[in-house]
């Protein structure tokens, strides 16, 4: 099956890898010069633009940053929507707000061309062991089309529902979870610093506790430490959580902790740590409670 | 060994019944009759009255609601202390704030008794199964004289650190993330009601996902269910987050998520559904955006 892929990402090149390794042939376009070379190396045909990348394609994986530009993609000057053959399948995998992605698809349909919302959850570790959770939504045809196609990158795959839109739901509440979480672990860890109890013991207390969450057990030890490896940004729960925040706005829906966790994150930003590790939303905490002591150097 | 229990409720008792099998002489007090006669039957010393089953005990424990009550059995008409012989552990295993742990073992001190601050988790199940997590605050010596016993009752022992107090600020930063994760459920399940997408779908997918939390698997499936089983009501975590929240007035700590979580269980509490199971805050996001639909009925 001849697959196509604009945009070859930390997310998208191993994903456009792993379909190559599964025996598609994969035409793929990016921007940078160097993921281009990158992708030709792992077996993938370099496409000469968006465009050409979707000629003759059945499938095309938009691993875009946003809505946006998988809306610029598509319909402005790259002219992938014309590029592609009616009955053609648009795999939207950018994180986009469930009413964007509802959006694309109405657009879409005008050509004849076909949709599934697919964002996706897992990382670059999810990428490139293609490990991947995709949450989709659009009519079960679809996906039933395409599902053997997204198993060759990620192991849990789901059909949220036949409305686009639905998948983009899921991975929203996924991204609205993981903020609140990453900074309820830094408000407790916090309260741990000002009362001089030693962040390790609670650490281990709260693994083995019903307190525990992924994000305790991930950012929780990164927490601990003043410069940590960053593995995913302040400034990406910024957007995150400003996604949610925005869905929440259209929807008319209040989301009490999703706003105060946002806060603590435009403030670790404002401190000046937006592109350090998020778990150093901590400092937001620090600045507004103070917390370092002698037990927790 | 004597050991002395005051306070056989749900936690208590099978706490008790399981010193006794692990070949404990165990005398045992409470308020309620039938308490006392299920404590008998269990092979306990059925005592006359609190002082009398301190009376010679080497080790007390107080498995009462509260310090508030911790303080009145020990100092007040119960003249628990005054039972005590010099040099005896308290293991107080109630909930209570940090600083009334502190003050609870600074008063004890005075009479040359030793205390352990021993907050436990794990709820009624723990409690039967011996698995409670047991988190202790104090000096290192009175740990490892009652570690022994700690151990035919829990499974994750901690010495969180010296200072009596350490273990209620585990048990409290347990609470603060407990009460949070369940809020932050209840809001991320909201955004699926609005939306119209599959709870049950949401919950398959978060479960394996990097927004999955202790809560979510456990409080998750009742949030579906309209009148779920009670395994720990609404009315515990306006309490819980009370103590979490006043221990920040005390110690002039902001909590902003705990805070807010605080809110949506009053809320819930004052429509309605204060006995209910806690996962029953998600009515506290109905009444505030809408929610059920033809996908959630």
């Amino acid at each position: 099956m001849r697959v196509g892929i604009v945009g070859l990402g930390a997310m998208g090149l191993p994903m456009a890898a792993n379909l190559v390794k599964a025996g598609h042939e994969v035409a793929g376009f990016d921007l940078k010069p160097q993921a281009m070379t990158a992708f030709a190396q792992a077996g993938g045909i370099a496409a000469s633009s968006a465009a050409d990348a979707a000629k003759g394609a059945e499938i095309l994986i938009l691993m875009v940053v946003n809505g946006d530009q998988a809306d610029a993609v598509l319909f402005g000057e790259a002219g992938v929507a014309e590029a592609l053959a009616p009955g053609a399948v648009v795999i939207a995998s950018c994180t986009q707000p469930p009413a964007q992605a509802a959006e694309l698809a109405a657009k879409l349909a005008e050509r004849q061309l076909r949709m599934l919302d697919a964002p996706v959850s897992g990382g670059v570790v999810g990428a490139e062991a293609a490990s991947l959770t995709i949450m989709c939504g659009g009519p079960a045809a679809v996906f039933d089309a395409v599902e053997p196609l997204l198993r060759n990158m990620g192991r849990n795959i789901f059909h949220v529902g036949e409305a686009h839109g639905s998948g983009s739901t899921a991975k929203l509440i996924n991204q609205l979870l993981c903020g609140v979480h990453i900074a309820a672990a830094a408000e407790a860890m916090n309260v741990a610093e000002r009362a001089g109890v030693s962040l390790k013991a609670i650490h281990d207390i709260i693994s083995v506790s019903a307190g525990n969450s992924w994000m305790w057990g991930d950012r929780g030890p990164r927490m601990m430490q003043d410069d940590p490896e960053v593995t995913s940004a302040v400034d990406i729960f910024v957007k995150d959580l400003g996604i949610v925040l925005d869905h929440g706005r259209k929807a008319r829906q209040g989301l009490p902790l999703a706003a105060v966790a946002h806060q603590m994150f435009l403030a670790a930003a404002g401190l000046g740590h937006g592109a350090d590790d998020d778990s150093q939303v901590i400092k937001a905490y620090r600045a507004l409670n103070g917390g370092k002591d002698k037990n927790n150097p």
